[in-house]
């Protein structure tokens, strides 16, 4: 493992969205979300996947000059194109295309078609809280989970966030895949060699397992939830919810038909829509009560729920995004840690683009 | 246990409610609210409840002759105070308004605060499917649940329910509560002197239990997902988020503060808003696209997710809303089975109000 500081990431990423062809523009957007995700810790979705990116550009998945547009539009909605950008930057325009309508009309809803991966879903969440609004993101991804008594995958781990403003205290922000475990937390037990706890996934057969490499040999990621009997068709449900939202109302692939991001996984010759989809929601607070008053009582809230009597499990009870912000201001001051396998890609990529790293 | 046909429980209900001092209109739509649970097998919210509600009424905890009205709207939003009126007919108008709403500019939210129980959320959700919408709504409710690492009640099982309309296929009907079990489940196994299985509930000491009596007795439902290792805070996030949009964004009760329905716990002296709260939402689908193109495409997700290949433990995988719908159609042909412990509830209070049962 190595560490680096923020900055030298971010110089070295902005540089190899230039070569991809990206304007500067979307270059530092688009560098800007996927480092947040190391930033505050969720390892798996940041620099780690910039060679997954390298690989759909060169395939042509990834238009690195994409006409981003507007297909459709009420005053409380919206349907964007990404037109096979990346979504690190198509996501950002349709949030602020949401925020736009609920300045305007209380509430905006963005639902869009034809894009990639975009991230942590926390990222565009967050965007409201500056304009005084709760921001709400979900996105449809890989077919790896499946459904309760399904031994096929059939929807992808569909993340859902929201954000909460607050006054004194810091916001309150959820950001959490529908699946009981993150596929990367998945990743991290297979490079360990190490078994997944009972209730992670299945085999090929639908039967419980512990195989970290269950997934890519036929085996599937399980409902938040993990059996029936500890509701998984709960779970289901919410994995069900996001794709929907995201792929049937904007015109994406949905369920088994999603292009798949990781490489395990083959693509389908069959499609139902454009890309993969996300959805973006935000809500102006004074559009239900002044923004003060609502902001008051988030302080309240949090600060109670910060004290409920703690198990012996833990010292304290958490607020959503406690750990993440805690991630943030550490790593912004002492760097982050890069693992290996994550620093030699990356050199394959400073090699490849005649970058220096 | 005993069979009553349909129409011999909603003409028994309905007297019940106009003997409260309902209005005719508010004996009918709380009557059919409330039996539609039943009808669609969610016993643990029908007419099992119905001498909760009388209980409610007497402590003066619910108007039957409530003013409900509108506190503040925008284009998209509005704040509906239920006056303490039953949340069996305030829930109907707050979803009207927000169909009205999405009818106008694409999509309505309304939040409620003053009110009581609501029955199931899903009977409100699919009041938009008639219109070409999507349905979603939630609700806060008795503190029972123990957010991860703690030991307190802080949340109730905060339900979640979204419908979304489909063409030739019945409706994608989802309404769950956040908690890995419903509370009416540990109820059937207290009933039965059973055991609970683990990962329901903890004991007043946050330590796993399977007493049915734990809760009861200081202990805790759990968030979907049941411990940290299988994302527990996840359910906590989604409970804590019902949480804030019923009850902060509409001045209603919230967390620890929200007043019991169940008997077992104390009324808090301190209140942070008005009653419990509701949050409604309705997505016109055409104006995100054609709703004919949109549906066609839900009953090609729909019959795809059908014929996944199944797992050995059951013939095949569910849609949400199956098995609610196939006991709906079950029910209303062959009667609706009471147990009795409730038809016994339902003599007392026929006796009470001297209607003939």
């Amino acid at each position: 493992m190595q560490i680096f500081t923020y900055e030298r990431l971010r110089t070295f990423l902005e540089q190899i969205f230039l070569k991809l062809g990206c304007s500067d523009l979307h270059a530092v957007k688009a560098t800007d979300v996927l480092l947040k995700a190391d930033l505050r810790g969720i390892d798996s979705h940041g620099i780690a996947r910039m060679s997954s990116y390298v690989r759909l550009w060169e395939i042509g998945r990834i238009n690195s000059t994409p006409d981003i547009h507007i297909v459709h539009e009420t005053p409380s909605t919206g349907v964007i194109d990404g037109d096979s950008g990346l979504g690190l930057v198509i996501a950002p325009e349709a949030m602020a295309l949401a925020i736009q309508k609920a300045d305007q009309v209380g509430t905006g809803w963005v639902a869009v078609r034809n894009s990639n991966h975009y991230g942590i879903a926390g990222y565009h969440a967050m965007q409201a809280l500056e304009h005084d609004m709760i921001g709400m993101t979900m996105t449809n991804a890989s077919p790896m989970v499946a459904p309760t008594f399904s031994r096929e995958r059939m929807l992808g781990t569909n993340p859902i966030a929201v954000a909460f403003p607050a006054g004194q205290e810091p916001p309150f922000v959820a950001d959490f895949a529908s699946t009981t475990a993150s596929y990367g937390k998945v990743e991290i037990l297979q490079r360990k060699k190490a078994p997944v706890p009972l209730g992670w996934i299945q085999d090929s057969q639908g039967e419980p397992s512990q195989d970290s490499n269950g997934i890519t040999e036929g085996g599937a990621m399980l409902p938040l939830g993990s059996d029936r009997e500890h509701g998984s068709h709960k779970g289901y449900c919410l994995g069900a919810m996001v794709d929907i939202f995201s792929a049937v109302l904007s015109g994406a692939n949905y369920g088994p038909w999603v292009p798949p991001y990781v490489s395990f996984l083959k693509t389908t010759n069959e499609s139902v829509g454009n890309g993969i989809g996300h959805f973006f929601g935000a809500f102006r607070i004074d559009a239900f009560r002044p923004a003060d008053e609502f902001k008051d009582h988030m302080d309240r809230w949090i600060q109670r729920f910060r004290k409920a009597h703690p198990t012996k499990e833990y010292p304290e009870v958490l607020i959503p995004g406690d750990p993440e912000r805690e991630n943030e201001t550490l790593r912004m001051a002492e760097g982050i840690p890069v693992v290996d396998p994550v620093v030699k890609d990356l050199q394959r990529l400073a090699k490849k683009f005649s970058i220096a790293f």
